[in-house]
């Protein structure tokens, strides 16, 4: 695998394979490792081969980390399996649970336009699944009796419990490793740490539309506002 | 089952049946469901079959989020099962932990008399366990060659890592979902983050006074006193 | 076992045995207990049969609780299996991982010198391993092939999601309990609450120097600074 990493930014970067166990020259954490930091205007060929088994994983900065990744330098990587034709499950829906030190608002507010982030700010107010808040985040469109996978993957700074209504699912992964069937728990709420992900899987057997969100009150709205928003989505039967 | 909510407060609420898998307009979140949002002084009859198994859920307002949860509309939701004669347990105890933003208070005291709360502010300095702080919190007594279980709730924000002093527990069930014998993990501390449920079993072998609290330094007294209070009650063997 | 503690402190204190099941009046929390504070320049010999089996534990503080353990009166604890000449892992490590609220620095910014700790306040903004914070943490020093133990243990106030690269660890005992090996948990995160330990297990079998840190972004430097420190170390390879 050989991934050309081009940094347009305005200082050095690097990319971190989180969860894959690759070369360390490779692991994108120039502070301690000869992995280097890619300099702006420069670009590095991150080049390995892919040796864990299929599963859920993240890449994110890992250089001026702090700053880099509360700004949002993050993204899912999935390890499909090679010798599989088709999936196992009906839908598989991948979701980046990421929060922001948005500054700036008046306390309860949210505005049209830009806004400018603190990425060393401890006081998150914004909420986002793949980048979007509430109402703008995409439902995960399901048809009854399909079985449906949700991987979950959190790079960022606080504990997000996801709760799912009207449903139970099976945790049947955890950091890109598969959890033997009997060691499966069913659950309706799963707490994703900073760095974990998680695969769940759960039948569309109860048609509606379902809230699929961070359980934790003040995450349900983005900087203390009353109406429903941050991170926060729903799984929506279609049929 | 049918459960008639009389809405006795100036603002539309709703109940989310926290758990439990019931049909979509029965499920109370207006935002996005035809589930109804209660004005004030109307009702509205929640009306559904219990298809989960036994188990340990909760109940909660789920219209206008964070500020109606965040000032405490929340309780807990037994499923019992309807075949058995007598509990497995001795005791069983059910415990909801929650914790408020009171305003108004130097950092350090508490004083007589009652708080206002500000349920949209993240500066949670109270913490309770029922409704009630350490040293008005109920002890959970035992006696001796008992078999405990405890059920443990959190509908609120911050994950509370609930400690057990002089004992080990089981933790028999998560969510409503009993856990598998061989699966299920021994521990003195278990986290509990908001939206989740735990059941825990202990037997009752080592008499004497033994704390069980929420193991955050900061969540064992009240708006940082010196004094032990906040999410903290003991077990108490009387016999 | 007999451990005398004298109290050299200007205040009472007292000593938690925690997650051993010691006789009550051994449990070290006076508030509640017959376990007696002990004055300034005084002493009590805590004196205990060990009834759990081989495990990680901790010892801590639990008088004036929140001032005496957020000042860092806490340490590791490990009961060894007196029947096995040898222990099953070539190297094992103990990671004690807190966090506290230094005053008086400027945001972003840390200097040399003695800090002052406030020890109830919620902004914690030094994060350290054994008592240092990364580049001054000690490295775990690993060979080729060996198998590595690590055990993690936080007496602190908030959850450290413990992040190992270039390798995927199996969690094998938790609050001194070991896990059954059909349900051990195979992961390269692992999120510690207060009140937790772990023991982890990995094979060192990808040479490097790897990081093994807090995933927290706001945990991997102290004070928001830019450079990397706080709770981060590396696992290095010498052979």
């Amino acid at each position: 695998m050989n991934i050309r990493v081009y940094n347009c930014l305005p200082e050095s970067t690097s990319v971190h394979w989180h969860g894959l166990d690759v070369p360390n020259i490779m692991d994108g954490v120039p502070d301690v490792q000869a992995s280097p930091a890619i300099k702006p205007g420069c670009y590095f060929d991150y080049h390995f081969r892919i040796i864990n088994p299929p599963g859920t994983h993240m890449y994110h900065a890992h250089h001026n980390t702090a700053k880099q990744e509360m700004l949002g330098l993050a993204g899912g990587l999935i390890i499909l399996d090679p010798n599989s034709d088709c999936l196992p499950v009906d839908r598989d829906y991948s979701l980046i649970i990421q929060e922001f030190a948005v500054i700036g608002l008046e306390h309860g507010m949210v505005k049209l336009g830009t806004y400018n982030i603190n990425p060393l700010s401890d006081d998150l107010n914004f909420f986002t699944i793949n980048g979007r808040s509430f109402p703008y985040t995409s439902p995960l469109e399901v048809n009854r009796g399909e079985l449906i996978r949700v991987r979950l993957a959190n790079p960022g700074d606080q504990v997000h419990p996801i709760h799912l209504h009207g449903h139970h699912f099976s945790i049947v992964a955890s950091d890109g490793n598969s959890i033997h069937p009997c060691s499966r728990l069913r659950k309706n709420t799963i707490p994703v740490a900073s760095g974990e992900t998680f695969d769940l899987e759960f039948a569309a057997d109860n048609p509606g539309v379902w809230p699929l969100h961070c359980h934790i009150p003040h995450h349900m709205s983005n900087n203390h506002m009353k109406q429903t928003g941050g991170m926060f989505t729903t799984v929506m039967y279609i049929d």
